[in-house]
């Protein structure tokens, strides 16, 4: 039977590599290939595992599987103050349960961005858990409880979030830090071998190039990279990796800029309806049960 | 506007906590009481934070959407060897590619069970990664490369899988146990606040039921718990969450019979084609590109 090349080809970008694709290589002969590499160049050695947690931090990630979106709850496990990141409007209630079932208290609902795909469950969140207030970009435009601009730390507990301001996919992204915990929250900036399209919501490729190159590559390698969607089953990455295989940032700028501008990808179906209630911070338009 | 309930109910099982149910509470009721019995019987105490992965343990979760699947993916980040967890035949590519990117040598694609819902990766895993093998329990009834009996130990690098016996929703279900880590990955025989259905298969709820409380909820209770599945977008729980919170587990062993016996679930879907190829361990019927 003949042995199906891997899909690789597209996310490698070392020389060696584009050696190797030049060749009719098998999967075997790719894996030799890039063991040679490998060894040659020291390349593994800059894969080192991220800094663990500390004890006193709680992680946990969570899917909405209808946009694809990851949440991610994280809390001082003395103080029991929580976070979400990016909640999603139709899962808020199972977010509230598994807050109130680990004993937290939550704090803050944080959305990277006025999302175009989705409604943000930090309204109906306000209600479910009295006391939790929004936070999002003020150069998002979208009310919130709490707007944030570039350097503005959140803090839950102990533990302390740096916000970076990071516009490319629209012009009120922003990328959450915890250099403690060795992570950064990227929102739609940088996905796992992707990034967020930059054709509505004030989106400008060469502005997101520069941001992810100059804020969120120069971050430790070995920080994980959590973004805000995956379509692959892909849950994690890491800032070395980003930088090794993403298959559009590692171009050069113009080939980045022109690869983003004719991606001719179809209208997001849930941004007329997304846009209008993420302006409220979800407030708006929450079903009733 | 009225405050909804949250759909706790059903997953607490503490007395305090069925005494709230029986009030008129609100979320923030609810909450109260939760704080409160919290810290009246320093439950949190239980919860936490699980042991850090050492520095040369990899771990990556991945998901199959269409089968609501969890594969895993750890390494030895020193000798490079890496076992894949439950994969998925429609996933296999993806897994290969990474598993290369990161430059690791996959060394065995474990399976917890036969699996009823989905064909294993494992065979196209051999075909896409040459010199990895296929493991699966002796009891399952299913062909592979490597057959384990409870206790016998699967090593990647320096790190060392433990299996466990844990049939009931299959009679070859097994459980793996990194103990170093802090983890054990259960297959369906735990999913969160859930497990797998005991009505095919030679299925068996009280050997599951027992399985479980003599070998799963034996184990510290902060270790983290990964099942083969989730279908509500929670990617993780821990051992003390499911002793806790597992609306079935938490019940008798008599409760939990006539639960199971009374889910009056479907037919599986893709039982009929996923049983003949996972008796064969992936290889049968692989998809020709």
């Amino acid at each position: 039977m003949r042995l199906p090349m891997l899909s690789m080809f597209s996310a490698l970008r070392q020389t060696a590599f584009q050696q190797a694709q030049h060749s009719a290589a098998t999967p075997l002969l790719l894996q030799k290939y890039l063991r040679k590499y490998s060894s040659d160049n020291n390349i593994n050695a800059k894969m080192v595992a991220p800094t663990p947690f500390s004890k006193d931090f709680f992680f946990r990630q969570l899917f909405d599987e209808t946009s694809c979106t990851y949440t991610y709850l994280l809390a001082d496990l003395n103080t029991k103050e929580a976070v979400l990141i990016d909640p999603v409007l139709e899962k808020a209630k199972r977010d509230a349960n598994l807050v109130t079932e680990l004993g937290f208290t939550l704090k803050y609902a944080l959305n990277t961005h006025m999302h175009a795909d989705h409604i943000t469950g930090s309204g109906w969140l306000k209600q479910l858990l009295p006391g939790s207030k929004s936070i999002i970009a003020k150069a998002s435009g979208a009310k919130a409880d709490i707007h944030l601009n570039e350097g503005d730390p959140v803090s839950f507990g102990r533990h302390r979030i740096d916000t970076l301001a990071t516009p490319g996919h629209t012009n009120g992204c922003m990328s959450f830090v915890i250099h403690e915990q060795g992570c950064v929250f990227t929102g739609d900036t940088v996905l796992i071998r992707g990034c967020g399209r930059t054709d509505f919501q004030e989106g400008d490729a060469g502005h997101l190039y520069d941001n992810v190159h100059s804020k969120i590559f120069t971050l430790p390698e070995n920080f994980r990279l959590y973004p805000a969607h995956d379509y692959k089953g892909t849950m994690e990455s890491s800032v070395w990796e980003e930088k090794t295989y993403n298959p559009r940032l590692t171009k050069t700028k113009q080939e980045f800029i022109e690869i983003m501008n004719n991606l001719n990808l179809p209208y997001p179906k849930k941004i007329d309806v997304s846009l209008p209630a993420n302006r409220e911070c979800g407030v708006y338009d929450i079903p009733k049960e």
